[in-house]
């Protein structure tokens, strides 16, 4: 059994387990919302609490601990951002990412048949998403093929490896694999979960129905999200879609995605008034996990923007560092320089006009900052030491001299 | 404000801000947990839905986020540890353990001047404690005072100075720099969040709070969990206590501690059914973080095994490898080299009789492995390449050899 899968854009349907519709754009999984309502919501842990508009229901193991994040405020950062701010923690997650939730859900999916026969999941990777999918297809007893580009740094695939998967490093064009794999993957019996497949994207709906339900019966103004392939802004589009049909919110947020100024072919085309997101010649960024040139569902994100009132945005690494370390240093919570964004991008957003300060807006901190807390350029520049038998002359020195 | 504090040992109460009784063995709080029952949690978030049991209600930021991990079960674990395995997932967490409960406790209560007048919080530390401190001490707007020792690599530095307290490296002791900041603290207007002191034990509470929750109506056989200082130890035996009194649990589980083989001091005391645990010679394990060889509330938590019916058991650094690489593969979950030392306690408990096949127990995994995963030995041997031409035939011969 599959289920059947719909054009966002042309509408076309198909019961293929296909990624792709014949006009090039991505699919996504054709989902009746019916009379769906917070009533409805089960006692399943984390994200399968949202199981009557998901596909598949929780299999046992690690998938109980994907989702159900926790969201927090913190009264600095509002001051910081000029906006009632909401922070969801994707960090709280097995493998420290919101790409637990797409895991779960595709394996799960892949392992109860519903993506056809399939002997393997894969992905293309060379980060979070590649350590997620490796944890869930090991908790799963799954086979998993690990793509990475052959520059990868070896302590970001040990990482990966501790998972046991078969990485293997691709040298050549890391979005024609990307594609390629999405092509060529079935008929050698590997599902790749590749970050805008339709599976996926259906777990990653699950990240807009948590903050929906933690405002509800409100509705959120917005929802601010680092953007790179735009698998998580279309699941959250879906979520957003869904639970305006079923009559769960009265209004659909704003979606606002942000980029890496280096890299920021969505934002470009958002700016431009275009019709489609096309490839950029990336340059060096601090947020290199969403540094993606040629985003495959960038079209899909420039649209969910547009729909919902919202827009797209660049924000350069000096704001993103500056956000980084606000976000450490204002409200204990570290963060990759990707999910820095998010903060930053409601700074200019406020700043513009287009977020006021009585809104309430979530901030999606999309991964946690334990993986590379030492590369994080947040150290401060020095350290005291002291001997343990002077320990009394520091300690009335700290708090007399400090506030 | 402050609470009264009791000794489990003699009985001595005070209401000054004490950590230790005048006979020199811990302090925490007494807490009296009426007819405390399940219906009581209330809609909190994370560990302050436990609020009629603590000593402090939550206050505004990170704080809503320690607590509420998942426990979640695998069949491949539950074969490899020989009985029914409850893995209770401690490093989703802010800053990715345990600790975070303590910290946000111990943070709320001072800033809500329940440890009295108080300009600052500080801890001795140098791994996960420090870096939680700093994170809530950060979040609540508190000067934060790091005391680490001066051997400390600069990396695990970075990690803690990221939420910007005020580091500093000691030379000499630790065993006594930990007491006499406990002792000298207060003067200086700093309350020292160490592992065993009151107010952390007071949050540690919940993780035990937690477990039986999940299992309510019924009583889990069992929990497992590494042991150090004593402090969570203390934390879980001290929950069960109050939950038994108020006739929450119909019956106490057994608490089981394990150390590491190299610096075992409690469970040498457990086993030679010694009255108190003495200071030892610690060696070298790859599970550092629980190397303690002069536990301070090593006592206590001797006590505790022995009075619900546990024990403290020991494990090599051949059998904590061996378990860490059993979660990562089998079950999708990445933790540090002390966490792993729960599933093989319980497998050295299970092959000697003091856990059946058909008990429930709960392995507390502490804290997250994303900290250190590239240094955490698991590293699979080799990785292939393949060039992006080459797909088509590597993906062929993939699904054709890989089961
Ligand atoms: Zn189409
Ligand atoms: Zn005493």
């Amino acid at each position: 059994m599959t289920h059947t899968r719909v054009c966002y854009d042309c509408g076309a349907r198909t019961t293929a387990p296909a990624a792709r519709c014949d006009c090039g754009e991505p699919l996504w999984l054709d989902t009746d919302p019916g009379t769906f309502d917070w009533d409805d919501v089960s006692d399943e842990p984390g994200m399968w609490r949202y199981e009557s508009l998901l596909p598949v229901s929780r299999p046992a193991g690690l998938s109980a601990a994907a989702g159900g994040t926790p969201m927090v405020s913190d009264a600095s950062i509002d001051a910081v951002a000029g906006t009632n701010v909401h922070l969801k923690l994707e960090g709280e997650h097995p493998t420290g990412s919101f790409k637990d939730r797409g895991s779960a859900l595709g394996i799960a999916a892949v392992a109860r048949g519903l993506a056809g026969d399939v002997s393997a999941v894969g992905t293309v990777s060379h980060g979070n998403m590649a350590m997620s999918t490796a944890a869930f297809a090991a908790a799963a007893d799954l086979p998993c093929l690990v793509l990475v580009p052959d520059d990868i740094p070896p302590e970001r695939l040990d990482v990966i490896d501790q998972f046991d998967p078969t990485s293997v490093t691709v040298a050549g064009d890391y979005g024609r694999l990307y594609e390629q794999t999405l092509e060529r993957g079935p008929d050698h019996g590997i599902v790749f979960l590749n970050s805008d497949v339709p599976l996926r994207v259906e777990g990653q709906k699950t990240t807009a129905l948590e903050i929906c339900e933690a405002f509800a019966p409100d509705t959120p103004d917005a929802l601010v999200m680092p953007v790179s392939s735009g698998g998580h802004a279309s699941g959250a589009w879906k979520a957003l879609r869904e639970l305006s049909e079923a009559g769960a919110i009265d209004r659909i947020p704003a979606l606002y995605f942000v980029q890496a100024a280096a890299c920021s072919p969505i934002a470009d085309a958002f700016e431009a008034d275009a019709d489609e997101v096309t490839r950029v010649v990336g340059g060096e960024t601090i947020a290199y996990s969403i540094a993606n040139p040629d985003p495959p569902s960038g079209t899909r994100a420039l649209r969910a923007a547009r729909e919902t009132g919202g827009a797209v945005v660049a924000v350069d690494d000096d704001a993103i560092r500056t956000a980084q370390r606000a976000l450490a240093v204002d409200a204990g919570i570290t963060v990759e320089p990707s999910s820095a964004t998010a903060l930053a991008g409601i700074q200019q957003l406020v700043e513009r006009g287009d977020i006021d300060s009585d809104d309430h807006v979530t901030a999606v901190l999309t991964g946690t900052g334990l993986k590379e807390a030492s590369a994080s350029g947040t150290r401060s520049p020095s350290t005291d030491h002291v001997e343990l038998a002077n320990l009394e002359d520091y300690l009335t020195g700290f708090t007399s001299t400090d506030d």
